[in-house]
């Protein structure tokens, strides 16, 4: 059954009786009033973000599952979240579709998205669907909170001259990823394993096909607030984030290129398509890892150093010593490359 | 200049530079953040809303100057709030746009947002610019708080028999707008109070396409938690929310016709047009009037009484006294007309 079939209400409906409250003794209004209606944490600060995603720009049919695209608004807009030291509480949906877009394509879609909210501990409370004559477009807002006693929010600014930069994971896997996705060029059923080998081995391509399609975000180190200075989630590319975090901040960066982490499955793939690793790590974006600056002396555990704050300019270290300036290379929208 | 020359990056600068915020005191981190950070009311309970307009579905470049648009945005997003009982505080505002829109347009459409924030005593703090390949697609999402020392949501829920059911203001002038506009084919700058004299004379097509373009809201009533048993803003249409109201509340409703409150301008335009006024009011959809439901005896001043809450079914009741069943006739999206 097509969307023009199954009619606005009848999918308000059916999401309603799917979702399950996680904080529901908070919870006054839900799915199916005019706004949603809940008792704030106490003493908690408050954080509201909204992402969008559209069809053609950033993501394709061609090679993505709507239980994919779910998972994926839901985490990109967590990923923020978390960037700011919070932890999401509710969510908002607003799905814009084509009349004609199938019925279970829409029911796939909002099962990544309750799956990957339920995985963060959040709840859909609400939003909007409304047809339209272009693309599909996927936007979402989240409200979340500060978490720990006396939390404050990490900022992009806060960074100081002296201490040590951090990630927290491996980068690049995201655009390898894309890179064998569009090579593939049909959607990949990775939630529900469904396995192939070309053009690499399975084993190598499922993790980096994973992190592009249905990224699973780690959560910000613990009482964030007292222990970064300055935190921004890596979605645009490394080196393009880290600009934003120093302009913010008023502060420079040495960053040692070999200590950039890259996965072993990453260092294969781009090995056997003839991809440059670094230049995936650095610019590829998509990586949704925090990049946060903290004392090198009570750094939060689990991070890896990969540069430190210094007074101004933007640097990469090489091995031998030698030092050449860092460019953003990562991606803006209306093409104003590597601008900011 | 073109947003693909402007480029994300200094658009989101130009609007940082630009908003003023209302409550600064309590926001930690509005625009430029990975997310904004707010301190929340004491003790009060919040709400959020998030609504879309698509490009061709709910307005058309034809007719709309971009600052109407902003405006009206804004204005959607708020009726939620007002509609629970509440008043906004913070907005977030996501741009779907196609790299060819002219910076200028972007730039007006801001600051109808930003004006319209400001009437309504709000502030943008966050959002998202992306490009597309469709069209304009413009989504807000705004947190609100409900008002009242120990305020209540007002919910669709609760309304009671022998309930009056009240509006707000007459109904029909949007859609009524609505068709001149499709006639002048042209935007008509109402906020520059550029007058034209056809196809109507401009007092009577001010008022109307005022309320089609740049609605400006009536707050709810002082304490609405209180007095008022149940509350929808209309958007859809008087008959069709009216339907929505009466199926959460589990209720009928009876609605005198003759008192569905209707403006001279209306009255008058339709009659030159050939439409009719009561189809017009009842289905026309866009008002972004309140209707509630209260007691008699202790409902809030202002509210223009309708009908009244009966055990079950719709009716529609004429002054000969006959009575008919109410159809429900507003729009919605996928075209499943009518069904709630």
């Amino acid at each position: 059954m097509r969307l023009a079939r199954l009619g606005e209400l009848s999918l308000i409906e059916w999401v309603r009786g799917r979702v399950s409250y996680k904080d529901k003794k908070n919870l006054i209004a839900g799915i199916g009033d005019d706004a949603a209606a809940f008792r704030p944490p106490r003493g908690k600060i408050i954080l509201l973000t909204a992402d969008t995603m559209a069809e053609g720009v950033h993501f394709s049919l061609d090679w993505t599952a709507p239980y994919q695209l779910g998972w994926k608004l839901v985490s990109i807009n967590v990923s923020d979240i978390y960037a700011m030291g919070g932890g999401p509480l509710w969510a908002a949906f607003e799905l814009t579709a084509p009349k004609d877009t199938e019925e279970k394509f829409i029911k796939r879609l909002f099962e990544g998205i309750l799956d990957a909210l339920r995985l963060y501990g959040a709840s859909l409370v609400g939003g909007n669907v409304s047809d339209t004559k272009g693309g599909l477009v996927l936007s979402m807002s989240v409200v979340g909170q500060v978490m720990g006693r006396k939390g404050r929010p990490v900022m992009r600014k806060g960074a100081k001259t002296g201490e040590g930069v951090y990630v927290t994971g491996p980068l690049g896997d995201s655009a390898c990823g894309l890179k064998l996705l569009k090579m593939i060029n049909r959607p990949v059923e990775i939630e529900k394993n469904k396995k192939i080998n070309r053009p690499l081995e399975w084993e190598i391509m499922r993790p980096l096909l994973q992190r592009h399609l249905m990224p699973v975000l780690k959560r910000p180190p613990r009482n964030a607030g007292a222990s970064i200075s300055a935190m921004i989630d890596i979605s645009d590319g490394l080196f393009l984030d880290l600009t934003r975090l120093c302009k913010e901040s008023g502060v420079g960066v040495k960053i040692y290129e070999y200590k950039i982490p890259i996965s072993r499955e990453m260092k294969k793939a781009a090995e056997d398509l003839g991809l440059d690793p670094l230049a995936l790590a650095g610019g590829g974006g998509e990586d949704y890892e925090l990049l946060y600056t903290a004392p090198k002396a009570t750094a939060p555990r689990g991070g890896i150093l990969i540069g430190e704050v210094i007074k101004k300019g933007r640097y990469l270290a090489g091995k031998n010593g030698k030092t050449r300036e860092m460019r953003p290379t990562g991606y803006t929208h209306f093409g104003s490359e590597g601008k900011t």
